[in-house]
C-alpha cells in the first residue's frame, strides 16, 4: 500500500483527494492535513465522510510527513509548498503539488502573474508538469510533479493535438472558459456566497489570470514557439465543472475528417479523453465526479475559424483526479486505479 | 456473473441503475430495455455513458429476457410490471420491480391511490417488499421484490426503530417530505422544467400522495396496528436528494440517550443507515451519489414531540441503489457490493 | 416627502428597502447606513444601484439622523437597535426596527431565545407589532414599530384565520417551513456559500429557532391563550422565498367551503394576501419580489387535519415590503404605495 | 391609454410583456392571445398574476384584433407573424413583432437560416429593426418594429460603439453569449428539464446559431462594410440573463481613456444602458428585472486584443422591456415609461 499524507485536506481538492483515495486499492491515506482544523475529526468538516474516515486533521508538518509517506499532495495555497519544500524531503518522499508553484518554469513569469516570490526556485527546473496525456513518461519517474490547474487541464488538452500538429494559427487562439463555483475554493469570501453566485454568470479576471501563462507555456512547447492569448474565465452557478470554448483560425482548409483523425491520433487510446461524435457538444454535466475529459470542435467555413470545446469536472480531472493519476503513473500502477468513476448523471 | 435485464433503462432511476451496475464486479448488464429509444444507441441517450456503454436499446420483452436473464430491474411506470408477469417469467428470472406494483398488499388501496386496475393480484402476497434493513431475510429467498419508493424509504426507515419499540404514538405522525426534481422523472412536462423548478419550491399531492398508503403499511406492521399518517411532498430545486421531517408525540418521557439507543440498536450493524452524532442534522448533500440513509433526531421537552430527520440520495438509496443492495442479497453477494460509493460532495 | 434612514443599508433586507423606496413616490432615503462601508458609494456595494443611487454609505449614528429623518429604518443585528434607542430619538423621529428587539413582549422570553441582555426594555411595552393584516390600527400611530421576522410573517397569517375562529386545536399546530438562501443574510458564514446551499437541504435550528416563540405570542393573542408550538426551519437552494407547511388537527368537522369562509373573512379585502383557489398549491416562485402572501389548505378527512400552506417572498413581506407598508401606515399613505411590484417570473 | 394586444401571451415572453404593462400608466391590455390556453384564465396559466389579472385568453385573430388595438406585440415562433400580416392590418394598428421576421433584410437569408419559407416579404423593408439605442428615430414613426432577439441585443450594443468608430477590426470580432434558460421558451422538450439544465454548461448552436446573421447584419450598418463573425451561444443554469463576451483586434493602439469616450459618446445620456466604471465586469444579477445593458470592456496590451462584456436581462431589454420601449417611442410617451424596474438583487 502506497502511503499517502494530504496537506491541505479541508479544501474541496483535499476532500475531492480523500474521496477518490478512499475507493483505491493501493493506496491509504495515513496525514490528513488541515492547519485550519487541527484535532477536529475529518468527518466532522466534510460530514459524507462520516463512518467512512475516522482520522483527525493533523498540521502540515511536511518534514514529519516526509518520513511517514511515500507520496504526499499539497493541496494548499500558492507559495505554500515551495515555501517548505527542501532537498531533505525529496530525497524521502515524492511530491505532487496541486498548487501553481512549480508549473511554471520562468520563475519571473510565477512571481509577476502571482506577485509573490518564489522560495524555492532550485526546484522548478526538476519538477515535471502532470499532464499525464502530455507528459506521461516524465511523470513516471519524478520526485516533484506539478499538478496543472483545473482551466489549464482542460484549455490546454482542447486544443493541443489541432496546436502540436500545426493546424492552428496560435496568435488567433481566444479561449472562453465557464468554471463552476467549486474552484473558487471554501474560503468563506463575499463573491462566494449563495446569494452572490446563484442566478448570475459573469467574466473575472480578464486579461489577467494566472491560468493565462501556464497555458502559454504548455502550448508554445507544443509549437515550439512563444504563444500568447486570450483567455478568459467566468464563474457559473453550478458546483462543478469547467467548459472550455476556444476559438483559432486555421491555418489551411481543413475536413471534419482531417481534424477528427488528429484529435484521434492523439487520444484515441487515452483513457480519460473521450473525442465527441460529430455535432455533439461537452456539457459539464456528462463528465461529473469522473475524471474524463470531453472534447470537440466544429470548423466554420464562413470565417475559417475552429471552434473547438472541452469539459471536465474542476475538481477530478482539474485537480485530485489528476493528481492521483500522476500518482499512478509514478509509482507504476495503472494508470485508471481508482479512477473508474462513471460520471453521475443528473 | 449475474445476467442483468433492466426494462426502462432510459429513467433517471434505469440511468443510475446503469451507471451503478457498470462499478459492479458480479453482474452485467445485457439488455437496456427503453420502449422510447429502440435501436438507439445507449450512451446516445445518456452521454455520460459514452465510450462505457456500447450496447443499444432493446425493447422490453419480459418474456425473451426472461430466457437470458438471472435477474431483471423493472424501472416502468406504474402498471407495467403488473400487465406483463407471469408464472413462466418467474419460473425462469428474478424480478426487482421498481414501481409501485407489488409494494401494497391489499390490491384495493392499490387500485384506489393509483386509480389503475392490478392485472396481476396473484403475485401481491408471493412479492417481497424490498426494504433491505427490514425484511433482508425475506428478500434473500424471493423470486419477485417490490423496491419500494423513493420519499417512502427515507420517511420508513426514518420513524422504524421507534414505532417499533413502541416510543412514538402513531397517531400523531406527520411526515413532511422535501425532494430533488429527479424524483419526477425524465418526462417533458411543464412543471419539470428548469424555469419552473428553478428559485422554487411548492408542496404537492398534498393529503393524497401515492406514498402515503406504502408508509403507512410497513410502519403498520412494525407496530402492529393500522397506522394514518399525513405525508405531504414538496419539489425542491436540487436534482438529487430526499429529506424527510418528520414529527411524533413521544408516549412517555425519554432522554436523548435512551432514544439514540433504540436507534443504535437496530442501525449499529447497518452499512448504509448513519445515525449522526448529537446535533447534527442530515442534509442530503452528505449523501449524495451514495446509498447512504443520514438519521438524527431532536427532542422538544416543550411539546413532548420529537423531531426525526432522515437524508437520502433518492435515484440510489430510494431506487436504484437499493435495487442493487436487493440483488445482492438475492444472490448472495456481500450486500454492499458495487454500492460502496463515497457521497460527492460538492 | 418623507425623508428616511435607514442603519445596516449594506445588508440583503437593507438593499431590499433601497430597492422598494427608490420607486415610492412619497418617501426618499437621506441615510445609506452601513458601519461597514461607511465612505463607500452605495453602488459600489449593490451594483444593481449603479446610476440609480449615487450617495455613499455613512455611519449608525442613531442621533444625527433623528434630527434629519421623519422615520428610520433599522435592519441590523440583534440587539443593535435596543442598545441605541432612547426617548431622545423617539421624540424626533419613528423607528420601524426590522430587528427582533422588540417583537416579544416578555423580555425575559427575547433574553433566553437570542442570548443577549436587552438594553432598553422600557419601550418594549409602547412598541407595536408591525404585522399589518392583524395589527393595522395599531400601526398608524406608532413610534416604534417591531417589524415582524420572515418565518414568523408567513407562519401567522397563514394559520392566523383558523386560530382567531377557533378552528384548529393550537396544541397540535406543527409548523414545517422552508427559506430561500438571502435569510441567512450576506456574512461570509461557510454555510453560506454557493457550494454548500447548492444541492442541498437540511433542517437547522431544530426545536430552538428564534423565531419560535415570536410566532407562539402573536398566536397566542389570537387564541387567548398560551400557544406552543414546533417549528422547524429548512434551508433551500433558492435566493428568495418561504414556504411554511403547517398542520394542525381541526376541532370539528368542516368543509372546504367553511373554511375558506374564514379566510376570506380576513383576507378579501387585503391587498397583499391571496387566498388561492381550491387545490392550487402555494408557490414561492410565484410571489418573488413582491409584497405578496399566497395561502391555500387542504382538508385531510382520513386524518382530521387540515394542512396550510403559505407562501412569502423573505425580503418583501417578509421583510423590506412589510416595513414599507408599516411606514405607509404610519404616514398615512396607501398602504400600497411603492408596494406593486408584481411578482417576477420566471 | 394605448390598447394593447399581446398574441403569444402565455410564454415567457409574453409572460414578461403582461408583467411590465400592467405597471405602466398608459397602456392597457385588452387581448390575451394563446392558442394553447384558449378561454383559460390568464392566471390560471402563470399564478403570479393571480388577482392581477382577471382576463381569459383569446385566440390569436390578428384581423380582429387590428380593430381593437392600438399597437399588437407578436411573441410568436418564427414564422407566424410572418404568415398572418396584412396591409389591412398595418392600416389599422401598429405591430411590434418579437419574433425574427422582420429583422433581417435579406429574405434569402433569413430562409437559409430559419429554415423556413417568408410568407410576407413585401413588409421587411418598412420594418424598422427596433433596437432603441440605434434605430430611435426610425421607430418613432414605424408601422412594423422588428425587436431584436435577445443575444443580439446584448451582442450588438456591446460592440456597436467601437464598430462605428472604427477602432475594432471586424474580421476579428468573436461573440461568446451565455444565456439563462428562459431564453430557450416554455416549450416541453427534453433539453429544456430541469434535471437536464441545472449542474451543467454547454455551447448550442455552434456556428449556425440563427442570432448570428441578425448580428452581422446591424453590425455592417456600423461599420458600411458586410460582417461575418463567430458566435457561440451557451447555456447556463439559471433562470435569466444573457451575457456576451466579444473578443475583436484593436486597430491601432488606444488607452482606456480613449476607449471609455468612445462608449460615452453614445451612451452617456442613453437612460437603459450603463458603462461601468473601470474594471468592474458586469454580471447578469445586476440588471435583473430590469431594463438595463451594462457593458465594460478591458485591453490587453500583450494581445493587442479588446474584451468586451456586455450583460441584459433576456426577457426584459433582451424581449419584452425594449418591446415596451419600442411602444413608448412610437407612441410619443417617455421611453422608460413602466421600465423603471429597479434591478432585483439577490
Amino acid at each position: 500500500m502506497i502511503k499517502v499524507g494530504i496537506i491541505g485536506a479541508t479544501g474541496y481538492a483535499g476532500g475531492e483527494l480523500v474521496r477518490i483515495l478512499t475507493g483505491h486499492k493501493e493506496a491509504e491515506i495515513i496525514w490528513y492535513g488541515s492547519r485550519s482544523y487541527i484535532d477536529k475529526r475529518y468527518a466532522d468538516v466534510y460530514q459524507n465522510m462520516f463512518q467512512i474516515v475516522d482520522a483527525k486533521c493533523l498540521d502540515d508538518n511536511m518534514e514529519e510527513l516526509a518520513d511517514q509517506a511515500d507520496v504526499i499532495f499539497t493541496a494548499t495555497p500558492q507559495g505554500f509548498c515551495a515555501s517548505v519544500l527542501n532537498e531533505e524531503i525529496l530525497k524521502k518522499t515524492r511530491i505532487v503539488d496541486l498548487s501553481a508553484d512549480y508549473r511554471i518554469k520562468d520563475v519571473a513569469v510565477y512571481e509577476k502573474w502571482y506577485g509573490i516570490e518564489h522560495k524555492s526556485p532550485q526546484f522548478i527546473e526538476e519538477a515535471v508538469y502532470g499532464l499525464c496525456e502530455v507528459n506521461r513518461e516524465d511523470i513516471r519517474d519524478a520526485r516533484l510533479v506539478a499538478n496543472p490547474g483545473c482551466y489549464t487541464t482542460c484549455s490546454i488538452l482542447t486544443a493541443y493535438p489541432l496546436a502540436k500538429e500545426g493546424m492552428i494559427d496560435m496568435k488567433t487562439l481566444i479561449v472562453d472558459a465557464k468554471s463552476g463555483t467549486s474552484g473558487a475554493g471554501r474560503g468563506t469570501k463575499l463573491p462566494n456566497l449563495y446569494c452572490e453566485v446563484n442566478e448570475n454568470i459573469k467574466a473575472y479576471g480578464v486579461a489577467s489570470h494566472r491560468h493565462t501563462p501556464e497555458i502559454e507555456e504548455q502550448l508554445g512547447y507544443a509549437v515550439n514557439e512563444e504563444v500568447v492569448i486570450n483567455f478568459t474565465p467566468h464563474l457559473v452557478p453550478m458546483n462543478r465543472g469547467i467548459l472550455a470554448t476556444e476559438y483559432a483560425s486555421l491555418k489551411k482548409d481543413v475536413t471534419y475528417e482531417e481534424v477528427k483523425a488528429v484529435y484521434d491520433k492523439y487520444y484515441q487510446k487515452e483513457t480519460f479523453v473521450r473525442v465527441l461524435e460529430k455535432g455533439v457538444c461537452p456539457e459539464t454535466k456528462w463528465v461529473e465526479g469522473s475524471n474524463y475529459v470531453d472534447i470537440n470542435f466544429q470548423i466554420d467555413p464562413r470565417t475559417n475559424r475552429i471552434i473547438m470545446m472541452g469539459a471536465i469536472d474542476n475538481l477530478v480531472k482539474g485537480a485530485a483526479g489528476q493528481a492521483v493519476q500522476n500518482m499512478n503513473l509514478m509509482f507504476g500502477l495503472p494508470e485508471d486505479e481508482g479512477l473508474k468513476m462513471v460520471p453521475v448523471f443528473p
